[in-house]
């Protein structure tokens, strides 16, 4: 954790659900689409291949276990998972749930239109779901 | 390998590099971008997490190895690693080389323009280099 600092603009957009052995895991405050972002708390890293080989294998790790919890959690019809980083390079790994028919279904969801805030009480509703279904 | 079978749509857009020890390795014919894709060779998968944890540790490993040679091989600004399949359902992960001014940067290249395909001869160069770069 030596010198991890979160990128402001993932800060700006997301909010921390609960900090796991390897990273901060944060929703999206976009309400488009159920999005968690899986950061990890490392120094300097833009690409997945610069962490540690037991840091890759507990980012895969953990990226499978929010994946399968947000699929249990949302019925998606698809997850997506994404490492971009072409604007904001701090790694993170993007996990979506998508729906037939959601916004710019079936394309990505990276980059498309205007971000569409959570309604009062519905983000710590979804926050409160993901966190047991993560400790069961 | 019981069952594997790449799909038809994976099959016409890309051509195969080499067998790793869990996928097909494959080059998109989209010359806009270099752009490789992993078919882990295991059937009917849609999700990495429906994967067992060793074929999940090996996917992770092999995705890291491309990621690596790919970046070294292009000099790419970023490399964009991502697990859609909203269309083409069976599981396979896009690894692509990203350069500040390419097609629709700093947006994602899934469902972007049209293809563009390899001219003659540079495709063959690229797979040699990619070959060396996976063998060294």
């Amino acid at each position: 954790m030596n010198g991890y600092k979160l990128d402001p603009r993932l800060e700006n957009d997301s909010t921390s659900v609960m900090i796991t052995g390897l990273c901060d895991l944060r929703l999206s405050r976009d309400a488009r689409w159920p999005w968690l972002i899986l950061v990890p708390r490392r120094a300097e890293i833009t690409e997945i291949f610069e962490l540690t080989p037991l840091d890759q294998v507990l980012l895969a790790f953990e990226t499978e276990l929010v994946a399968k919890a947000l699929k249990e959690i949302t019925g998606a019809a698809k997850i997506n998972i994404g490492a971009l980083g072409n604007i904001v390079r701090q790694l993170h790994v993007h996990v979506i749930a998508r729906f037939e028919g959601d916004a710019n279904w079936p394309g990505p969801v990276w980059g498309f239109g205007q971000a569409d805030p959570y309604e009062d009480g519905k983000r710590d509703e979804f926050i409160a779901k993901l966190r047991e279904a993560l400790s069961s």
